[in-house]
This record gives C-alpha cells, structure tokens and sequence, in this order.
C-alpha cells in the first residue's frame, strides 16, 4: 500500500471534522498531497467516519485518475487537486459544510475582519467567491468551483496561506494549510471565526473592521520571521 | 410478533432521533410501513426513548385501528397514515419538534432554497403548510394536518421523493423517505437547512435564493441517473 | 430523618437541573411540598450539584423556618413558599437562569404563543411579570418576588396548573407543577419555548401568535378531560 | 519545584477552561499570584491543554523574567503582570476568546446591565475598553492591552473585584477574582452574560439596563457585608 505516513495523517485529519462537530453525516473531506509523487490521499466519498480506516482512503493523481483504492474518491476531488495545482505551498485541503461559515457563503458576503481571533490566523477577510455561471456548473461543477476559488485569490491578490480559507457562493467553506492537519486546524479557525462575526452584527449591524494594523501584529505575532507566539 | 424486520428499522429509526438531537423528552415519533401488507408500525405515545424496545411498537393499518400492539399509537398516526395513502414510494415518516424547523413553522414562511447543503436533499423550498381552519382542528386535527400536507404538495405541484419534507404552519417538520431510516435522515437535514437559513437571514435579511442550475446540478448529483456522489 | 420519599423525589429533580443542561455552577434550585404537613423540602444554597445528596436538603415550613437541616436553604426560598401558599394544587417548584428565558425576563417580554410545542403545555403566552420596585427589592426581595408572580396570575386571571410557568422581570424563569419531577419538566419547555420564540423573531419580528383554536386543541389534547395523548 | 500549592491550583483553573467549553484549542491562559513572593505562574504559550501539567506552567516575576520553567510563557505574560500591579486585591487572572464576549468586543459595546445573573457577579456594566492606537501596538501590544485595561477603570471610576472583567476592544475577554479558581468562575459568568444579552437585544434592540437598585440588592445579597447567599 502506497504513502502509508500520509493515508495515517489524512485519516486522522479526517477524523477531526466529526470530533469537532464540523460534519453532519458524510458532509466534509480532507485530503492530502505528496509534493514529491503528486499523488493526492482523499477521502471516498459517501463513507462514514465511524466506518472510515487508512486503507480506504484513495490515492489520486493531478490528473483526478484513481492511482490505488477500490472506492470512489470524494465528489469534491476535482476542486481538491485544482487547488493543489494553483497554490504550491498548500499540503492539506478541508471541505465541510460547518453551519455559520455556511451561512456567509449563502448570504454571499465576505467574513468580516473584526478582531484578533480573526486576525491570528487570516489575514484580512475570509473572502466569499462568486456564484458559478449556469454553463461553469453543467460544464465541469467540481473543476470550476476550484477555478473560481483560484480567481478570487488571484483578483484579490491573495497568498494561501496567507488566507487559508475561504467561503464559495451559494455552498460553503474550503480551507487548506501546509499539511492536512493544519488544514482541519483552519476549518476549525473559520466556523469559529463566521460565528464570532454573526454574533458581532447581531449585536451592531454596523460594526467596523478592525483596524489594519492590529492584523499586522496578531497575524506577524504568530507567523512573521519574529514570532513569538507558541515553543521554537 | 408481526414484522419484526420492519419493528426492527423502526426502533433503530426511532433512537437516532435522540441521538442525532432532535428531540426533546417524547417529543417526536418515525413510523415504516410494509406496502404489500399495508401495515404501518409506529412509535406508542408518550412513552420515553429510553424505554423504547421494537416490542412496544405498535402496529396499525390504513384505516388507523391497531392490529398489533397493547399501547396506543402516537398520537400523530392518523396524520402517518394519510401521508402514506397520499405518497405511495415513501416507506418512512417522522415527526419533530427541532428547534429550527419549528421556528420557520412558525413564522409560517417557506425555508428558503439558499444553498447547496438544501439542495442535495431537497430538489426547491422547504414548504410550509397553511394554518388549519378551527373547524378542521375540530373535526379531526391529525387526519386534518396529513390532508394540509397533501394539499400543499399538490398545489405546488412537487414529488414527495424530490421535497421530502415539510414545516406545518404553527406546529412543525413532518419528512419522509424510502424507509425510516431515511426519512431521519432528512429530518436531519430539514433542521440543520433550517438552522442555515435562520443564520444567512441574520447576516443578510435580503438574502436571494440560490440560482435553479445550482439546485438542478446538486440534487442530479446524488439523486439523478447519471448521480456520482457516494459508492455504487 | 423526615420525608424520605419526597427528599429521593426533590434531589432527584434537582439532579435533572445539570443533566438537561439548564443550570450553570450553583444557579438553580427544586423544592417539593408535603401538602398534608405543610413541609416544603428544598435545596441548600449554593451547593454544587455534584455534591449534593437528599440528606442535604433543608425543610422549612410555611413560615420560611427550618424544621430540619444543618445548611441554609436557597436564598430563593421565601419566593418558593409565598407560591405554594397562594397555588393550593401546585406541588413543585424550579428556578433557573435558563439563557433564552431569562432574555426574555430581561427584554421584559411575555413569551407568545406561536406554536404546539408551547401550546402542549402552556395555554397561552408565558407570562412576564413587572419589575419589583426600589421599595420591594429593599424589604424583602424574595419574598416579594412571590408575590408579585402571584399577582400577575390574579391580574391576567391565569391558573397556576394551565400556565406552569412564569419570566420575572429582570431576573428569570420560575416554573411549577403537580410534583418537583413536573416543575422541571415544566421548565425544559420552558426553556425550549423560550428559544423557538427567539427564533421565530428571527425569522419575522412581526409574526403573529397562533390562533387560540390550536391552544384550545393541543392543551386539551394533553390535558383536558378527554385527553389522548401518551397511555392511560 | 517552587510554589507547588499555587502551581496545582493555576494547572486546575486551566483545566477548567476546556471542561466549561470556554476555549478552542489552546486559546485562552489562566495565572495566579502568590503575593508574598511577587512571583506569577502562568499558562505556557501554545501548549495543549491536553498535554498541560502542573510542572509544565512558567513561573515570572514582576518584570515579566522567567524564574523558573523551561518553557515560554504565554505570550498575554505582560498583560497579566500589568493587572497584577495595578489591582492588589487580585490573585488570578483569565484570558479566553470565548464566542460571546468575543462578540461584544468586537461590536465594540459594553455588555449592558440587563438582570440578575449579570448583577450576582458584575456590579453594572461589563466595560469594553478602546482599540489601542497604531503606536501601543507596535511598541508593546500585551503591555498596552493591561494599560488600556487599567485605563478603563481609573476613567470609569470602577473596582476590579466589583466589576471582575472586561472585554478588549476588538479581541476578546480579560476575567479575574481573588484566585484563580474565581477568576475561571468569572470568566465562565462573563460568557454566560454576553449570550444572554445577546439574546435579550435579539428580542428587544431598544430593551433599557436594569435599575441600580436591582444591582445593588444582588450584589450585595452575595457579596456585601450581609451577604446570605450560600453557607458560611
């Protein structure tokens, strides 16, 4: 069996999204990629988590073909493998459908940058993309809902991991990391994070951002060339 | 004992119910029918989940007299029964009190078709019934709740299979399903819909609903002839 | 040791308090009355729940004196009292600082009737009673919050049995019913019905509250003399 | 191994905070003081709570310097030893990103005044200090943050153990107590407070504060010199 230290960590990471409470049923996957083969470890699609085991993980090349496994790969393993061709530094990829970043991505408003909570771990708003065109959804749905996450980053001039999320129209949230467990660990930032900013404009509809330079330090606190956040 | 397989589905059916939080004390019920039998085995009222064995299920037939069983039915069965008559493929019901299906019940407003998680399972709005007239509460007030869900679906002209499910004005869910077990499941996922739409509204009360191709494309996905999502 | 049987009965409501998930820390207390001694059987002040046993709850009579037990009983004690003097058939009483009731105790707001799940135990709104003023805070707090639920009652002439449950301005819920097992089961709902109103606003501000037919159906469904629901 | 008394104590108030579901991840740090010594242990930075000991936590004098531990300390170091300085009557102090306080922070908004629970442990408002300026944050942003706070309280005239808490203008919440055990207690109330303001200005946005002298009986009731909540 191929990249067995990869199936492990993308088994684990998938475990995660129930035990954080991310997933309803089959509703999320993770995956994972080997920069060295190309080959991408994702979640089949349709399984449950409790029946879910290393060895039933499925390995995908760039070219979304089945490499070894006897299940279908996730739906979403077209978006998936895009983005892994777009953003190089990105080695783990979540989709869940976790209810308050959902509820952004339905209202089709970008997360707002309200406070350091926010700010520790993206930088600057969590952008919602644009709704898929009626022809990029019969076309090829799964490609384009990964083409149009790589057009708002390049429109907005984003970094991934940077901003390593984001929130598609009409559907829900994708985030990524430099690893797989990395990639849960933003999922988790990013519900958290669409909770916090409902709840802010709940209390004020009119609520400000933050001011840019608090998201300088927080986010340089934790990842600038002097952080000083965490152990060495 | 009759239809112990089906007595068998309908317990585990009814235990997911607690499970999945759905339900408070009592406060919900899922029937399974045997269509060659014409047998509907339903969850005795008011007895407690904790107490529930497929044993003390109770089994009535299309005119609602118990056939088999030495507590009485839910209290809801005539509302099961008609429902059955009505929709000939649908082999589960279930009946909530969540708390977000309830709220849109109501409000007495349609949930809106916002976004892909809706759309997988439910192929448009979730309707939302009209409030019964004091005369039908009078006369017969759970046969009276089944012929208002009847209605709705055939004023609107849409599929019990393809809308498997409703919110009945000032009450709340009723949904439905091949079997019981999946007709849970969309109780699931009416009251997680409901929870998002409750959400997106809250962030943006203008909120548009989520274009037809979108719906078109996810509900095909899982549900048309050419479905990919899952395992053959 | 006196009133064994409804000491087991007070602390095994009390013990629901934290397992439905109504009680923060030490914020929330049961008591139950022996109508023929005129003992009323209480929790201690500020104890924890997972310490307490039935021997450590204190009775007092209808004087608000203790006739047996080495702790103080709850501060909300005298509240308690003045209520089973003034609503002869109420046999257990609740206090919590359940969230969504007590929002509406602080919004000053009488929960509406929107809905069955409130119907099916409250006929009517639940009710808001008006602040206490400087005078009555200052003379005897609990005492007068007593009575100014019990005028509330009087005012909008309610029957402590048909509506067991009440939101004190400012402050939170009280409940009741024919035995402590029943108060606490009367706030559960409350506390449920209290969270769908919330919601139902949510969704529409302006909903209007649910026709009286449905509350005359569903209380009498449950209560009245002809009841159906549950096993005889 | 110095201060192991304190040290228990601070390792268990830390405990308290994934157990009362105030933290994500490793988001929040408790300290507590032994004023004797001058001497603070505190939370080390970035470290599981899982993997926490009593062992593991950092011990820092006044002037921010590691006396013993082999780890940093959590990066909110100055800001604890800041409050430490300022508020003698203070032993333990609480850092968290819990999600409603959180919210009320980012609002901008002092948590009002609205009832009881809020008035059994804060005597009025929970104040929301201002952002720091471009220049507080570069030059010292944790040492600034206890500033602000300080600042907030001399301006508004307020007591620490009166008022034990504040939220950061757009970060999140600061509790403390006597100890650290109190402070964790507090921080638990503080949360509590701003959801249930959150839901009282759902229902009502225009709903007013709840008068002085509610807030000067409940206050008092527990605290003052008459207190007679609880047992002595």
């Amino acid at each position: 069996m191929m990249l067995e230290k990869l199936r492990e960590e993308v088994y684990k990471a998938n475990m995660e999204l129930p035990k954080r409470g991310l997933v309803t049923y089959t509703w999320g996957n993770v995956s994972g990629i080997d920069r060295e083969k190309n080959l991408v470890v994702i979640k089949p699609s349709g399984v449950e988590y409790e029946e879910l085991t290393p060895e039933k993980l499925v390995i995908v090349d760039l070219d979304n073909k089945i490499v070894e496994g006897n299940l279908n790969p996730s739906s979403d393993t077209k978006t998936h493998v895009e983005l892994y061709k777009a953003f190089p530094k990105v080695g783990g990829i979540v989709h869940t459908h976790s209810s308050h970043a959902v509820a952004w991505a339905q209202a089709g408003k970008d997360i707002p940058a309200f406070g350091t909570t926010h700010a520790d771990y993206f930088y600057g708003r969590v952008p919602c993309s644009r709704s898929l065109t009626a022809q990029e959804v019969e076309e090829d749905y799964e490609l384009n809902t990964g083409k149009v996450i790589i057009e708002t980053f390049k429109e907005r001039n984003l970094e991934a991991l940077a901003v390593p999320g984001i929130v598609c129209r009409n559907h829900g949230p994708f985030s990524w990391g430099k690893d797989a467990a990395q990639a849960v660990y933003h999922a988790v930032v990013l519900e958290e994070v669409a909770k916090m900013a409902m709840y802010t404009i709940t209390i004020d509809p009119n609520t400000p951002e933050a001011p840019q330079y608090i998201f300088d330090k927080h986010y340089m606190r934790k990842h600038g060339p002097n952080a000083y956040y965490g152990q060495k």
